[in-house]
């Protein structure tokens, strides 16, 4: 049996990351070897440079190369923050172009199965920035799960006596969906969530 | 509209990767971003020391960390040569443990409308080979496609004046397989092949 170590190394660090088991991480490695090593330098200057040029906004927890990022230090954005739970919601948010304010990155959602506390997120801090940066609105954008709606909750109470409105993203049937394969959850969401016309 | 400059160049390098969409490999990049920096550092150095330690045998084409592999420096091995498509197949068949000859990656197969010629593959090396080696029989193991058997064809006449046995890896259904999912080609095939009891 011939050892491929360098192959089996690569395989491994690829299968750890989200989607991919060994067989397609073993492809991966394969279409680096097939491919010009000048696309294997530049995959692996990317990689070992992308924690040194990536950091967390202080403020709001995003991912920026700047600090405070770019959206926490542009005056021109209104007083809302929309409160999310991954850094990565942030860019979905940014390139729909719907919200012209600013951003809270939780860390996550209560979950204490998973040991996830309030303390865990970044709630002290959102409620910091509230009373600091005099926010009209914070927009619960949290992902309509069981977890995401008690953070909601949580927060809401948290933000009681702030003063300021706190509103959750509308939930219901997706656009272009189709009535016929929406669950239950959804269908009942959209019926209470329904709008005059 | 904020630039994510980093992670839109790595997102797009991991994009060319078989299998990765624009959204999966965002989410590749994000999941770095949230693991330790030490995953970064291991992944990053793996990928840019590939290259350098990974090159092709330069008797059979496989991928190898000496030259000559491994499998070609073995005394050992049957005077068989397993016939494959790419070097990745090697390891299929080596994990099998089925085989315990020896192996030639042709690099490809033989397709007009793609532009591979059979000048293009490393059939010239193999005629060589079966000739200094003194191959007994050349097991032609490329997939079971059009193109796989026009160059199995095409191989086999090459191979004719040398008087080495060629065979082609038995086609059928696979074992665990339902008739009622087989391809009619398959099913063709396997009556084609059909062995008596």
């Amino acid at each position: 049996m011939v050892s491929f170590n360098a192959i089996d190394r690569l395989q491994a660090l690829f299968s750890k990351l989200p989607g991919l088991g060994k067989k397609s991480a073993g492809r991966l490695v394969y279409h680096i070897l097939d491919a010009d090593s000048s696309y294997a330098r530049a995959l692996g200057e990317e990689i070992l440079a992308l924690h040194d040029t990536i950091r967390r906004c202080s403020r709001c927890g995003s991912y920026t190369e700047l600090d405070p990022c770019p959206i926490c230090s542009d005056p021109a954005r209104d007083p809302v923050i929309c409160v999310v739970e991954r850094a990565q919601d942030v860019r979905v948010i940014e390139e729909s172009r719907e919200f012209r304010g600013r951003f809270h990155v939780l860390g996550g959602v209560i979950a204490p199965l998973e040991g996830v506390s309030p303390e865990r997120l970044t709630i002290g801090e959102l409620l910091v920035r509230v009373r600091r940066e005099g926010i009209n609105e914070v927009i619960l954008a949290m992902n309509p799960t069981v977890e995401g709606d008690t953070t909601a909750l949580y927060i809401r109470k948290v933000l009681e006596d702030t003063g300021t409105e706190v509103t959750r993203l509308a939930s219901g049937l997706p656009v272009g969906g189709d009535l016929e394969y929406a669950d239950r959850l959804t269908l009942s969401r959209s019926f209470r969530g329904r709008i005059k016309m």
